[in-house]
Parts: C-alpha cells; sequence; structure tokens
C-alpha cells in the first residue's frame, strides 16, 4: 500500500496486530517485522512464563544487542578499507 | 559482576527492572539497555497513548530495521572490499 510516499503493512506479531510504515520497501518492512516476531517466539519458546511486555523488551534488547555488534564489525571494516593496502611507515 | 564467564547487569528500561546477562563486556550491556531505552521513550513521546506493550513492539521494530539497514551497508562494504581496485574485466 502506498500513501505520501510511504508504504504502509498490515503485520502480526506475536498475535498483535500493527500496522507498520515506512519509506523502505514492502519486503524489507516484512522483514524487519519477521525478524521482531521470530526473536520474541524464541524467547518465548525458552522462557514461557514471561509476560508479554517482558518479551517484547527482552526482544528490543536482543536485536539491539545485533545491531551493536554489527556497527562494530562495520566500523573495523571501514577502518580497514581506509588504511591503504601493504603500506609501510614512512621513515 | 561476574557470573560463570558471564557479565551480569542490572538496568531500569521504562521504569521497568531487568537484568541482563551477556558474554558481551558491561559497557556494551549498558549501551545496548540504554538504546532500548532511549528509543521506547522517543517512541513514547511521540505517542503518548500506547501502551508498554505496543512501546517495546514498536522499539524492537524500529531497532530492527535499523540492524538491517546497517546489514545492507555492511555487505555492500564487504562486496567492495573484495572488489580488486581498478581490476578490467580480462578479454
Amino acid at each position: 500500500m502506498q500513501e505520501s510516499g510511504k508504504n504502509k503493512l498490515n503485520v502480526e506479531i506475536f498475535g498483535q496486530h500493527y500496522t507498520v510504515v515506512g519509506k523502505e520497501p514492502v519486503a524489507f518492512l516484512r522483514m524487519v517485522a519477521g525478524h521482531v516476531d521470530d526473536t520474541m517466539r524464541q524467547i518465548a519458546a525458552a522462557n514461557p512464563r514471561l509476560d508479554v511486555t517482558r518479551l517484547a523488551i527482552l526482544a528490543a534488547l536482543n536485536i539491539a544487542g545485533e545491531y551493536f555488534k554489527l556497527k562494530e564489525a562495520y566500523e573495523r571494516l571501514l577502518a580497514q578499507e581506509r588504511a591503504p593496502v601493504g603500506s609501510v611507515p614512512r621513515e
């Protein structure tokens, strides 16, 4: 669905309906929602007594952890990219 | 706090107490928890009527969106890294 340049998508996350809105392609929004749903289901399977709020917060913590690890890897790669290959210090 | 090679940290996220456990350094765990708390507070400020569960799920969606965008950027950089600079196709 297209609305003022934005895509809108109805998704189900852990049994609740959400409308996800973003400039990103629908496939991207679907992937994002699927990842949150999957993460919540994995945490719920390991911790069946958790209420949905704590489950959602733990999912957000997990995903934020993945984000910062990837950010570190990205920055390492970027630093490597900028260092000329085989360069030696000048005397 | 150290427990069987894991770090343990008490954090407050949107007024609720959580114990975050991970192999990562305490500073990393604190950064992750701070990012989830900040994201929830930003969404709550823009949508004061949302309940905490929806707020947490929207925060998870936002952070997952950041993650997948960074993943795309990381993969682009990796592909660039692998392509030899100034290479020309063989005839």
